[in-house]
């Protein structure tokens, strides 16, 4: 997912230390002179670098309202162009690879517009001593990946960094695709009343990289969903070009996706919490690691908000599609409490499902 | 410059010594089991990694006949796309910045499709620990450069990895630009006759990092000439749109374009040594460290191979225009020596000018 800017209220500030007041950002990265692993985790810390360093440099109205995908116009054609860089670690997991990642994060991020991802660019930075059979293992990945995507990669380049000043392998791949018309896929479309739709289980991504980076076994292994959601996602266009927004829940899970929707629309999240797939590998490794699965990353799902009245022929679709054929109704937008997202638990009760401020597990993707 | 595959005869290769040979890696990179600097570097090494491992993993047609940009057709649209990460240490140095190379080098890579460029992403990876203050100075910067260059960033991802797994910034753009009707510019589009055309002094990018990174003096201060070289690249097509090819010469310096060029076109080229611009200053701090301008990166300059027909007007339209005051008839493409770079030296002799193996200084850009 690349960066968005939510409407998060920044953290309470306290007064900055007096060393602290030469620093020239500003106010609420005052409370962070230095980078943190969490300004990289796609949460509030990540929405406060771009509110507070990224945007205000790059000016202009559309990095403001990016989503997953920026939405340009050129030469007569209406695209989804999008920008991600992977350095998950280790290279390899189970389900997967960096090479897997990079092409279908990217490929995700254009589905997330509407758009089929047709061409990616691909960019290596290279650890120095990293073995060049890792590298080649790495491109066949990212090659089989764009090929079961069907996606074309069509321009590279490669960077060496010497040992000590990298990771063995970081990729960042780009990537554009058409938006098909009458295809308008944004928060600001949710209305009381939209019906939440996740394309199947979570969590198993995070789980899957935590397990294997740290030796952890729970029984079952858990094997990472990464996978390409363009063809879901035109399935469902099939139905009805009427969809509201969609999102793919990486960093930060289904808890910031559905607070990023709930701040950029002005409506409330109401989940029915029992309705959220959870396997049952993924919910005991969350119980053992005290991790909570809605803030766990997932690579291959999808969540949407659709309008009521067709919910039903879209929830049926997604079923009928291998990617969504554990698509399930998870809950609704409503207008009390806009902008906040509320769960009710299997008890009765209800929570609030914040916004994360980091990330549980850095360096996922 | 993103990667570009040349037909540049392998290094030769010893039999492979018997430890190695149960290496997966396709023939020629059975001399390099690990990545060097040099796969970074843009020359037969970098060549040499595409060849081997990216194209054959990657597939198709497309990149194996990329050069600075790729040319792409989507909804109707030609649109040049392109890819670069920026490794640039140190971050600051005379003349710009990680932020302004980031988006010149994109740029200028689009504009050698021809493509003024329009759309923007920008990728950061950020190490734990560097200072916010300094991300916030690289991307004011960078936004400064878009803004110099008539280019939107409308896309961005931000990805931490921990202290020691970076060197502060990272920085990968993306772009996309329109090809104007009746632009083809490629290296199979070289004849015999063709003029070659440097847009000004080379040698400056990187004698100004070398001079920072090793604190050296050279009585004068030799700042990076990195800018935008869209507005140069439509003056000159304002010319006439048959111009045949165009090259930024960045890492690998003149030498490697124009390697690159004769390699993929079948044709000799004939420089005359004098003629080559190159600044006093450069060259004394060359000749003190032991470099060859010709292979210094540059990232604000162009090389063009012109029809001799049109080569006065075009010379003339790159004068007027302050990107190209420098510019000078280098040499010439000639049927002689196909595939071959050789310089006419002052002193009447010639010699060779080879693909560089590697980079004379890594992670100049």
């Amino acid at each position: 997912m690349p960066d968005t800017v939510s409407t998060t209220p920044a953290a309470d500030a306290a007064p900055p230390a007096p060393d602290m007041l030469a620093w020239t950002c500003p106010t609420p990265l005052r409370d962070h002179p230095r980078i943190v692993m969490g300004h990289g985790g796609g949460g509030a810390l990540s929405a406060e670098l771009i509110e507070g360093v990224f945007a205000p440099a790059y000016g202009g109205p559309a990095l403001a309202h990016t989503a997953d995908a920026a939405e340009i116009r050129i030469g007569g054609a209406r695209l989804a162009f999008s920008t991600d860089s992977f350095v998950v670690r280790p290279l390899f997991f189970p389900g997967g690879s960096i090479g897997d990642l990079a092409v279908n994060g990217t490929v995700n991020d254009l589905a997330m517009s509407g758009a089929r991802a047709s061409h990616l660019s691909c960019g290596f930075i290279l650890e120095e001593g990293v073995e060049t059979d890792v590298v080649a293992r790495v491109a066949q990945a990212l090659g089989e990946a764009a090929r079961a995507a069907g996606v074309q990669v069509v321009t590279g380049d490669t960077k060496v960094v010497e040992a000590g000043h990298g990771d063995g392998v970081y990729i960042n791949t780009s990537g554009v695709g058409l938006i098909p018309d009458g295809v308008d896929l944004r928060p600001q479309r949710v209305v009381p009343g939209d019906v939440v739709i996740v394309s199947g289980p979570i969590g198993m991504h995070g789980v899957a990289i935590m397990s294997v980076r740290e030796g952890l076994e729970f029984g079952v292994e858990i094997t990472s969903d990464c996978a390409p959601l363009g063809g879901l996602v035109e399935a469902m266009l099939a139905v009805t070009r009427d969809l509201h927004v969609l999102r793919d829940p990486t960093r930060g899970g289904l808890a910031a996706s559905l607070n990023e929707i709930a701040a950029a629309s002005g409506t409330g999240v109401v989940l029915q919490e029992r309705a959220v797939p959870v396997p049952e590998a993924v919910g005991n490794a969350c119980a053992v690691l005290g991790l909570d699965p809605m803030y766990v990353a997932n690579e291959g799902k999808l969540v949407a908000f659709v309008p009521r009245d067709h919910a039903d022929a879209v929830l049926a679709a997604m079923r009928a599609h291998p990617m969504g054929a554990g698509a399930a109704v998870i809950g609704e937008a409503v207008e009390t409490h806009p902008g906040m997202v509320v769960a009710r638990t299997g008890l009765g009760g209800t929570r609030v499902v914040d916004m994360p401020l980091g990330e549980q597990l850095p360096r996922i993707c």
